[in-house]
């Protein structure tokens, strides 16, 4: 391969980048700059063209934040991705910091100096966080200042165009309700709360409430768009229409109205001017809304997304579909099992070549369509690094004596996967088999769990710590995320962890089980499932309405990873229980040979 | 007994002193009133001078509150005491009210009307529930008025005059630190966050930060006073002197000023004009302190009273006073239980009977000062009432078949206790026992847990409920409380339940364990032990600092109500481990014959 001209890579480095942002604030009479990893619309589905934290400092993590002083620079990045930013952001150009433990806000305070003009782009932050974000320059003494367009744009030659892939009907058998019906419910939501709209930014939701799917961002199925919800049920769909074909916009129906993007900022107006309670989502919408509305004379009625918890809680064709997803999955899942059961041994493995084998088995199912996340393929001491994405350059080959960790999902028509395993290659070590069966202790003790209804996931989240904590141990993530229906694999509002705080766990709700224990440099363990919460048959002398969870993913645990001493008798007939409904569901779905290898991996235990 | 007159009985029946009270309220030119049960100083102690609202409207549990309107009244009380409610407020004069599902502010949102004026007197209410009542006053179109003195005093024929109780030193061999001591810290405390005073309010604060106890109410030894710290660690002691005896002040030393009750109010006055930074917590200080700074000019600096965290952490004399005092109550106990075990079964004992014999063993124990609480002493159907005091009129007898629960504690100079213990009398039947089993695995879960350094109670709290969850039972009430060093038996900031998030659990705290379950109209469970928090050993491997709890309390736990197939391997352990060490520690205590009992009733199970 040639070589690239010198002049052009030094006229394009990280450096001249940099260079080139502070020439454009100090003509724009800025001081500095705030740039989150973030797109126009709210939620980690993010277009390439809205990748411009990348573009600037190098780091592509999935979330994090840069600020841009005259004489200094930060990224602000959570701890997983600590070691990320040390190898993607050059020392000289930004400080690395952690957003947990010195939030940028607590740098601006610092940084900042009195009569600061920091600049931020209106569409990239949401409410909330535009308001810690002035609350901060205002305590330095300086102030907040939105700046359109971003900056960056006019400077990052080569900026991919907005992505304009076709949005396409959800089927019904897939979805289980009507949009007409899905928009009454949430309209009925809006007048019961004396509020006459509410506008969606989040895609999931406009997806979810439209029963369309699209494909502008990688791994979740959305179509960029924003949409005004009116108490009558009636949608303004603000999307660029060549996204939509005929068959797409005979779908949407008459309710629907499809007007160009640049249309919602006079929408907006006219909503503020006629005096109609408007509903924003202050966690999930650009301030760049919330400012459009005061402008026109209007105050945005804060409250959470009308439409969020209607769509956690999956109905019954959305469940089945779940189930027929996970049960594909499992086979597609099982075949790679027993695919690295016989190969990693050999050495002849890595990281890339693992993760490829575990999409090939998966694209062979029916209905799917890609995967749900860039697969985690995570050998030896990258498994201690939770959200490791493997490279060209970090591949590692999957040695005997390793701990594999893998984490992966896939995006099927009929529902979302997501899934962790961890693989012993030969014999890892007593104290990896030790916490390996304690995170299994912290994974049952979820999957058995029950509940009285009203419960919310933070209160779960310490039973799954329990195990661990009994050990000296613990693990730096939450023990479960919520996911979508063939759409977002983080999708809230439930969750299970300290953040889950006040949104009960509802029948329909479908969250993550995948308790870890990480050992840096050694390491990492995370053990996942996704499950369903349900109605529990009510047991005998029961006096409340309790609820539990139904796993959905099927695959096995590696059983010579299992020190059956360490487990309470409950503990080892659910373990068992659950090998057998995976070898009783997923046998008749595989080769013989992969079918005579499942009989052994699931084999009873104790 | 001779009939009283009916003219008295009338002239101050429950209706004439509503009557009384609403004239007052037309006369002052107010519509309504507001009666929380509580004195002067916040907190639990509160002395019989203060307890208007058993005197109004007849209810005498520990918490509630009346709404006194001009055509309409309400009493808000907690479930503990929907039914003592029920028992002891006329229907015709009162509303009965749930005070979390039916919350007063509601109440007086829907029902003071526009322009109405609620008084309130502005001793008896803190910051924090002034500003609800105000909220709700106001969006009432109404507003919330103070009223000094309080119209009920003057109603109130035979009103008790304010207690005058010794108050004595508390020697350095159980406060295990001096006075002055314990000032420099929380001076140290007022200058890192840039106060210059903090008022102190609660009783429990001045009697730890002086060293001196009282008995100004019953069962916490404390003396009713107010304090102002200054930073330098000097305080003024707004106190009647009557209380203080020569050696009394000899012990307050000269960096206390002892000055009258009615000094503090220009003391604030003098503070406020100074412009001096003055802390005071808004969840435990008289509104009355706060509108006193306000009037003055100053501003009060909110935040948590500056001694209850280094008060809630016990050092190593209190901890060891605390085992002394636990195993001098369990010896007491223990003589209790045998007695019971060989009464009960013939039908002769009943709950008063059963309180006071209690009672007797404990006061003959060393260092015994009074009951920490009424006793509950309750038998079948009583123990569902989790808050049940026993009267004449409620006295029931103990009987075979049934389930006895008795909640009870002392003061003993070197520590505080409170135990519970459900006992069967025959056989109580086969669920009675089941739930027993739940409850002691939820008790046997919080005294075997370990987590990390920093977590909260909040976290732990489901770890008791999981058990009972996974059987579809759960309980109304916290798991556990804090508890004071010979103090106030209810003493936070630390507790296991939703309401301790935010207070991380420290060596030295001191927390009930005390899961239950209620069946209403059979029976009640509860067991509950005292624990300090303690660091435990790292676990060979373990990588986080790591807490765990020592249990303090020593008694057995009824076996004959223990099924062991429900128990686990652990939990069997942790139970026969326990029971030995009760039966090694008290059997030297007790006379020969009572630990020959002990022998069989913690004898090992499984």
């Amino acid at each position: 391969m040639a070589a690239r001209p010198e002049g052009a890579d030094r006229a394009d480095s990280p450096a001249a980048r940099l260079a080139g942002l502070r020439a454009a604030l100090g003509a724009g009479g800025l001081d500095g700059f705030v740039l989150p990893r973030a797109g126009e619309n709210p939620g980690e589905a993010t277009p390439a063209c809205a990748e411009r934290l990348a573009w600037l400092t190098g780091f592509d993590g999935s979330a994090g934040l840069a600020v841009v002083l005259a004489d200094r620079a930060a990224v602000f990045a959570d701890g997983r991705y600590t070691l990320q930013v040390r190898a993607q952001v050059d020392p000289a150009l930004y400080e690395a910091r952690h957003i947990g433990e010195e939030p940028p806000t607590a740098w601006i305070v610092e940084r900042l100096g009195a009569g600061g003009r920091l600049g931020y782009d209106p569409w990239l932050h949401t409410v909330d966080e535009a308001e810690r974000l002035r609350a901060a320059a205002e305590a330095a003494g300086g102030s907040l200042v939105p700046v359109e367009p971003n900056p960056v744009d006019a400077l990052w030659t080569g900026r991919p165009p907005p992505p304009r892939a076709p949005a396409v009907p959800h089927g019904i058998e897939y979805a289980g309700r009507d949009s007409a019906d899905k928009r009454a419910e949430i309209a009925e939501i809006l007048a019961a709360n004396g509020l006459d709209a509410a506008v969606l930014s989040a895609p999931e939701s406009i997806a979810w409430l439209l029963n369309i799917r699209g494909g502008d961002v990688p791994r979740t199925p959305v179509a960029l768009a924003y949409a005004i919800l009116d108490r009558t049920g009636a949608v303004d769909l603000f999307i660029d229409d060549r996204k939509l074909d005929g068959a797409a916009r005979a779908h949407l129906g008459n309710a629907v109205t499809v007007r160009p993007p640049d249309a919602l900022g006079p929408a907006i107006d006219e909503l503020a001017r006629a005096g109609r309670a408007t509903r924003i989502d202050p966690g999930a919408t650009p301030d760049w809304i919330a400012r459009r509305i005061e402008a026109a004379g209007g105050a945005p009625a804060r409250g959470p997304d009308p439409s969020a918890l209607p769509r956690a809680r999956k109905n019954d064709v959305e469940l089945a579909g779940a189930r027929a997803a996970h049960l594909r999955d499992g086979a597609a899942f099982a075949r790679f099992l027993h695919r690295f059961a016989e190969e990693a041994p050999k050495g002849t493995l890595d990281e890339i070549g693992a993760a490829e084998r575990l999409r090939a088995f998966r694209a062979e199912q029916p209905l799917f369509r890609d995967l749900s996340f860039d697969t985690i393929s995570a050998a030896g001491p990258h498994g201690a690094i939770v959200h490791y994405r493997v490279t060209p350059e970090s591949n590692r080959p999957i040695r005997p004596g390793d701990l594999y960790l893998v984490d992966s999902g896939a995006q099927y028509l009929d529902g979302t996967t997501d899934i962790t395993r961890t693989i012993a290659v030969g014999d890892p070590g007593a104290e990896a088999r030790d916490r390996f069966t304690r995170v299994l202790k912290a994974h049952i003790a979820i999957a058995t769990a029950r509940f009285p209804e009203g419960t919310a996931g933070d209160r779960l989240d310490p039973l799954a710590r329990a195990p661990l904590w009994r050990a000296g141990l613990d693990f730096d993530h939450g023990t479960g995320h919520g996911v979508g229906s063939y759409l977002g694999v983080h999708e809230g509002p439930q969750g299970i962890s300290p953040r889950a705080r006040g949104t009960a766990l509802e029948p329909g709700m479908v969250v993550s089980n995948e308790p870890g224990f990480y050992k840096e440099g050694a390491w990492g363990i995370r053990l996942e499932n996704l499950v369903a919460v349900t109605a529990a048959r009510l047991m005998a002398g029961g006096d409340r309405d309790t609820m539990a969870f139904e796993t959905l993913t099927l695959a096995p645990f590696d059983r010579s990873m299992v020190d059956p001493g360490l487990l309470e008798r409950e503990e080892l007939r659910w373990l068992n229980g659950y090998h057998a409904r995976v070898r009783d569901r997923l046998s008749p779905l595989v080769p013989p040979e992969t079918a005579a290898w499942l009989a052994r991996a699931t084999a009873e235990i104790g």
